[in-house]
């Protein structure tokens, strides 16, 4: 029979019938430890072919870095290339089902906290897009380059429609539509030309607005309370998927704080400053210093305060890194009702207060040099009562990513999508 | 201060400061009847234009057939045209919410079953892709015209993609993959240019795959159930929501059996024929047909049976009018394994058993005059080990609409996308 066995290539799948035996002496190499199956028959069902483009074994090695331990790992592209193989590994199998446990705790959460979810159309007409003008991108576009368009383009029948860079302007219509507190997950689609390993042109958007009674802070709470319960959640829930990842990619557990920690950007700029980098009161982080800045904080100790969290909320960017749309702080008008969310130093979302005043949209606009005819159709949104709100996207894969220690997007989507991949 | 009040255009956005009093005599006109409110401050956060491009009030009143009543309605284009105003209405308030409430219970029901949920990618490659082959598009796509494409191209960096009429083979990939049971939610492309009360160009796909151990019928009981848990769940949690519809669009409220009425093709063709409709035995059902048989189906009472239900799934469709890809019944070649459910008569979800042996699928291939060098990506997702399953995809507009007995798919997508409309 194990000859028999044997003969089976390897990875088909197979129905046996068989007897469930006690054994004396505990399994080592099983999960099942305390019985084993004598078998009486077996059916092969579907036979795998005899050249795996890949081994699971090797697959699931750990990559030790600087020492050359003669053993095969599998480099991405095959992986990639070969993925339904791939998937079959315990890495994968527990990435993905923690990833759907991010989506299912997302929303738990939100519809517990009476949010709506809603469904935006991801075919767009041009009057509700400006691809020429980065400062109308959405957040977390990185810009266009000098009149390129960082927009997919659909033949639409005989016209000529995009792809939804995000659904930001149909979230900011539902809640002028009175529906207060929306969510919604899909697909978000970025034409950029960056082979980062946190950059994807296509990846999957957790979106959140809600309109506020007072101020900015109670939606920023609202959407760090909900990272916060998935946060909880996953480790609750998903330990042995996170033991599992670990196995092959070690990595230290997550911390957080409760409440989140909000720190503003002229107190992450004295931070870096203290750290040696030269950087003006205006300037945008760039990527290495926002790596910088999150080992900071989590490093941050001392008489007042420790920090050690790997999550946390830089508040009121200046006004001029952020787009045209976003709420001037009244307090101080070089800085901005804004916030990005950071886990292990790289940003997950991007959000903020959103001007619902339509004077003040249309001021904005102008001293951003924008062709008002162009966003017509943004600005006449509010012109029919519209309250006050806020909200910020979150990106799935990143979320996953940086959960689990990962270090490449493409680990944490099931069928990747770059400038040079578009299969399988 | 009424007069004040006055002043302040209608859906403008105030914040009051009064004090909450209890009235002698139930208030008729609002929903709080038992106190009022004393206003003492009044501020305007957001004035509306004074001239509204539809009234509220007309927006919710009823269309009575056949009967003029001097009283203004508003026609569908002008509510789509100004859809964050339209969807101010209880009417529309109510439509959204249950909406909403589909998918969570849609994915509440699944996740308890043990699923996991994947993200499929929108854009993909011609590889995953044969746009001139009707046989070989996914389920619920209409055939397209000769040598026509009815798939939406993208300009992908330097080459062309397309956007995914459905996530039905990433879905068979993951089952490949080992995920034994798995659901998506997203849009769907269809590059249609059908204008009619059910069709839209993107829609929102509910979808379910999943491996089975004996037979179909595992899969396609675990679908209807999740579907009688949806209609169960939507009559406990959203009867506010269903009776603020019924409101403006009466209808009798949805019926349903437990377990779910399964009908095969051939007694549908009895049936039909009763009714004095001539139909061959392997001939595909047209729209009026299906419309006909559901009201046979819901109206059937006699010696043996009462269906009563406007819930039913029709079982075993000729093999002939199904994509190659679905599995031939064994005890009856000129059958398949595939399915389609109905609400109120009209078709909700298509699915099948999909043939899992490369063997057998290139045969079927060639039998359909497939040229296999163009399907090669798709059969070769099955030669390393394939358990066999069966899934179909949903559509949530459709659900929306045919459960509330509405009319028209465009009622129950939010900024709905036809061949004529890409706005807002």
């Amino acid at each position: 029979m194990a000859l028999m066995l044997e003969s089976i290539n390897k990875e088909s799948i197979v129905d046996i019938e068989g007897v469930v035996r006690k054994v004396n002496q505990k399994i080592g190499s099983c999960t099942q430890q305390d019985v084993e199956l004598h078998v009486q028959k077996i059916y092969v069902i579907s036979l795998a072919e005899p050249r795996l483009p890949l081994q699971l074994d090797d697959a699931v090695r750990p990559e030790v870095e600087g020492e050359e331990e003669g053993r095969a790992t599998v480099n991405q592209d095959t992986r990639l290339d070969n993925r339904v193989i791939d998937l079959r590994t315990s890495t994968s199998q527990a990435v993905f089902r923690l990833q759907s446990g991010i989506c299912h705790l997302f929303r738990e959460t939100l519809i517990n906290k009476g949010f709506v979810e809603i469904q935006t159309p991801k075919i767009i007409s041009v009057k509700y897009l400006n691809q020429k003008c980065k400062l109308f991108l959405p957040e977390g576009c990185i810009a266009a380059s000098e009149g390129g368009a960082n927009v997919f383009t659909v033949s639409y029948f005989k016209n000529n429609a995009y792809l939804a860079q995000s659904p930001q302007l149909y979230k900011q219509m539902c809640i002028c539509a009175d529906f207060e507190k929306v969510f919604c997950i899909g697909p978000v689609f970025r034409a950029e030309d960056s082979n980062t390993h946190r950059h994807l042109t296509e990846f999957v958007g957790l979106d959140i607005e809600m309109a506020f009674s007072y101020h900015y802070h109670e939606v920023v709470e609202e959407i760090a309370d909900t990272l916060v319960q998935i946060f909880k959640g996953l480790q609750k829930r998903f330990q042995t998927e996170i033991q599992m990842v670990n196995k092959q990619f070690p990595c230290e557990p997550f911390k957080f704080l409760e409440p989140t920690l909000r720190l503003e950007y002229c107190e992450a700029l004295a931070m870096l400053r203290e750290a040696g980098i030269e950087m003006g009161d205006e300037e945008d982080l760039s990527t290495p210093n926002e790596k910088l800045l999150g080992r900071l904080v989590k490093e941050k100790t001392g008489f007042a305060q420790t920090y050690d969290t790997d999550f946390y909320i830089l508040d009121k960017y200046p006004l001029a890194v952020r787009p045209f749309y976003t709420m001037p702080d009244p307090r101080n008008l070089k800085q901005s009702n804004s916030y990005d969310m950071f886990m292990r130093g790289e940003e997950i979302l991007s959000g903020a207060q959103r001007i619902h005043d339509p004077q003040l949209l249309t001021e904005r606009a102008l001293h951003h040099g924008i062709d008002l005819e162009k966003i017509k159709a943004y600005i006449d949104s509010f012109r029919f009562g519209a309250p006050p709100h806020a909200g910020g996207g979150i990106g799935l894969e990143r979320v996953t990513m940086l959960f689990l220690g990962l270090h490449n997007v493409r680990q944490t989507s099931m069928f990747p999508r770059d400038p040079k991949r578009l299969t399988p």
